[in-house]
């Protein structure tokens, strides 16, 4: 009798529920709940008053997480005919950090009538950008005591992560800070509400609240530096008890089996995040091969037999994506955004017409215009700087730069000069792992980008001098979940014991690879000589003219 | 009785015919005839076979010329219903160096059966860009002799320069060389064809023939080095009679006469260069005060009391402008074309849609979007190099920079910076003079661009810290060439003995001026410390990246 295990994935606009064959990862159905509240950046989904965030705010409602469960776990059972009987597992990824305080039976503060108008009482979305003042407390206070942990997260604490937005709330909201009672990523939330049990993943923990497999988290020492009142943060709102990527969270609820239809017990996997969830599904559970999750931004993931310190890599966790392996994440924080702002900003009309003419859409007319050029003809070079530089610079306020233009320079030419540019990105992150003990001899890609961008792929594979595989799922997070959802059922009840033996029979590659071109590669290598001399000089302090200018640019709209 | 002069401007394109009153310099009446052939620089106008043309060539016919005399002249009169008696004067200006091969009686070449279809025998216009190897061979011959004239222009002889030219058709077509009984530039033999006298003025002379009021051409010695054939180059296919601006040439024959409609003997002025003629036509006759003639590109010049050798100008010439100064001549290669280029290239289908809808230029719309944003506050800056940089480095091979993107960068943002690049580029240029003992204290633009572009004007002056007048009229060049026609006839035939008398009562400015308005000039002093950074590391050898993807990008072709 098949089996099954579901993955759900929890997005940024929406949450995606997998039903997933355990013998061969087959996907058998999928639905799409696209959240009723999403993004709440500019005021409060309250009907009773009106209340206006701050720029750089951003939130979510746990409401939204919660009806995932109600709609699409449903949906797919329903569009599979499969028995809720045959679903021996369940795994979940969310994005991170993604954060709320909650009282101690799980409820979220929000929900209450008291706190239900204050924004710090809702979900802090990961790319709430507004706690950076309280980042910079924690980086300053912790350079300043010396502390080592700094160094595995490259040096710098950012402002999405758990404890720069718990110090946010504590600021501005000291009276929602003392009426949580734990402070949660919604990762770990959302489990607690499928199986009763709080629990915490050690990935979330690990690579956003500064816990260590070996060391925990940071003294209270360190705490109560930053503020007195957070000296005992952990132990007052948090655990110490994390648990391992594949561990069993619990069993489904009475509850959440009404909710969803499953059968209650149903195996419940410990949380995931998004982006480290699909390592194993894009068939990694080894080091040596880069995982490159690639859409707006990538996200590269690459395991480690040893503890290394790598210079501007987002940092490194300890069965933070595998068990038994170090597990190093990188960032670069601008890619296919790159593409969608030059074709919003600087694609002419007359390309706008030939696409329509074509019934293309404009991104395959930029590509196919720029795949008929060599590299180097176009003799454009680009710094992929346009939202800062993540790895290995860790630096927001650096800039994009766009050099080598003439009056012959053609729209094709610049797009596949950004392209170029992601590209010599990466291959800065491979080389300073490869460089600092972290060897990297194969990349797997999975995301959006490698379906809709095959130029991109080449370039980055004559770029890095590498092979890239791809992933044969093109929902890899959540086909990694329910993988995971596989181990938390165990080979007992039809599944696995780890995720090395789910990754064997349930990740797939696709057949097509990119591999590099050799003469392509040569003129690359010439060119990565001369991005790598711009990188340094405006990034590594020769001229900081892209500083000078972001400090211009906010005197100026100071005044104003 | 009220006295009228004609100024005929020779464009690249078209000839223009302006009928100026003596008295103010009033514009009774303009003619324009586009050349039938224009820039010819496919293949050879002829019918009896097809001669196509090289990459990088450019030529005229010369009877483009000649029609415009016939065809304009008589437009004009008969326009403005001006008795020809009452006409006193004529002058003309060309693009320059514009040169061809002629017979000892003034026949060009391509004239002749026997060469019609040698394109060596045609006119080669100023952008002939097919002489790169004859001007490196002049430059190095020269550097190797230690020839001081190369200082004159800013250490180097261009492409477009009448030598360069010259060596080409001798290297290339010996036979055209040989039976040239003279190498005359178009300016002159036109002329020439007005007055039935060959005669040779200073301004294309001293600019683009390395001839000096005080030293003459170079030695036959260096000719002889150049190439043996070419030793007595000067004696034998040119003249060392040299006239200076404001001199008569001649009066008109009675065939042109019969050409223009106008009486036999009317006064012509000696030739004049389209840019040069435009600084007495913009009130300027003394030092002090930089004339910029602001269109696809910028001509800059200044008139000077002493000989100065200021780095990267294109050249100095005693008399060359206005006789009894030094005029200098500086230049930008690059601005109404770096906005043109941004229009067609990189402005986006809604912005194109929006202009429309607003029923306005693609330009206005970007102006007024531009005209919003205040200085710095774009967090932008570029290198204005997108065709070369011509002073003060003087190097073709430098190409465009843009720094400071970010994806919330709008295209007007850009707009506005490149407008800032090249203010920052006039700037420079500026500085340079000024700090090489030829002080500017104000000004004075003509051209398309002041009429166009008044968010440019603004920036211009903000940038450089100088009030900017504007010339009052919009055809500077041919009411330079009408002044210069009522010198030629004097003050007793009604018009004027000199030029400075013409320039009094003929030369006007706008009441409209642009004066730096001071909280901008502090921004965009700060904005130019770091473009002046930028300038000097990639244009002065900091980093040679530009010209090495020029190397690349060439190599890349080559091979394909």
């Amino acid at each position: 009798m098949a089996k099954y295990t579901l993955g759900i994935d929890f997005g940024t606009e929406s949450g995606r529920a997998v039903l997933v064959d355990v013998a061969d990862g087959s996907e058998v159905a999928t639905a799409v709940y696209p959240y009723l509240h999403g993004v709440i950046d500019e005021k409060l989904p309250i009907s009773d008053k009106e209340v206006r965030l701050e720029p750089d705010w951003a939130l979510q409602d746990p409401e939204d997480y919660l009806r995932t469960f109600q709609v699409a776990i449903p949906a797919v059972m329903k569009e599979s005919g499969i028995d809720a009987a045959d679903v021996i597992g369940l795994g979940i990824d969310f994005t991170a950090c993604t954060m709320l305080p909650v009282k101690a039976d799980g409820t979220p503060l929000c929900f209450l009538p008291e706190f239900h108008d204050r924004p710090h009482a809702w979900v802090k979305l990961w790319k709430h950008h507004a706690a950076q003042p309280e980042a910079d407390k924690i980086n300053e206070t912790a350079r300043r005591m010396g502390l080592k942990w700094l160094d595995r997260y490259g040096g710098k604490i950012s402002s999405e992560w758990f404890f720069s937005k718990v110090l946010q709330i504590l600021d501005e909201a000291p009276e929602v800070y003392a009426a949580a009672d734990r402070m949660i990523e919604a990762a770990d939330w959302v489990i607690w509400q499928l199986t009763g049990v709080e629990s915490r993943n050690s990935c979330t923990a690990g690579y956003k609240a500064i816990w260590s497999k070996r060391e925990g988290f940071p003294d209270q020492s360190y705490f109560k530096t930053l503020d007195p009142r957070l000296e005992d943060v952990v132990d007052e709102k948090m655990s110490r008890i994390i648990q391992p990527m594949g561990d069993r969270a619990g069993g489904l609820t009475e509850q959440a089996a009404k909710w969803t239809g499953l059968v209650p017990g149903t195996a419940v996997a410990i949380a995931n995040v998004d982006a480290h969830v699909a390592v194993p599904a894009a068939t990694v559970t080894e080091p040596g091969r880069m995982v490159m999750i690639m859409g707006t931004s990538i996200c590269h993931m690459v395991l480690g037999t040893e503890e290394q310190i790598v210079p501007g890599m987002c940092g490194y966790v300890e069965d933070g994506i595998i068990p038994g392996y170090f597990g190093y994440e990188a960032g670069q924080s601008c890619v296919g955004d790159h593409f969608a702002w030059f074709v919003e900003n600087c694609t002419p009309a007359s390309y706008v017409q030939e696409a329509d003419h074509l019934s293309i859409d404009i991104h395959q007319l930029l590509e196919e215009k720029a795949a008929r050029l060599k590299p180097g003809e176009s003799g454009l070079l680009a710094l992929d700087w346009w939202n800062g530089n993540r790895s290995v610079l860790v630096d927001v306020d650096l800039t994009g730069l766009l050099l080598g233009a003439t009056l012959a320079t053609k729209p094709e030419e610049i797009y596949r000069a950004l392209i170029e540019a992601t590209a010599y990105g990466t291959r800065v992150i491979v080389d300073t792992f490869q460089d600092n003990g972290v060897p990297i001899w194969e990349l797997v890609a999975c995301g959006g980008l490698p379906e809709k961008n095959k130029l991109l792929m080449q370039i980055y594979a004559d770029v890095t001098g590498r092979e890239i595989k791809v992933s044969a799922s093109t929902q890899t997070p959540a086909l990694g979940s329910a993988m995971f959802g596989a181990v938390a059922a165990g080979k007992a009840s039809g599944g696995y014991d780890t995720i090395y033996e789910a990754a064997t029979t349930m990740a797939h590659l696709k057949g097509e690879t990119f591999k590099p071109i050799p003469e392509n590669q040569g003129v690359y290598e010439r060119l990565y000589t001369e991005y790598l001399r711009l990188h340094d000089y405006f990034g590594r302090g020769g001229n900081d003219v892209m500083k000078t200018l972001k400090k211009i640019k906010a005197e100026v709209k100071h005044v104003s």
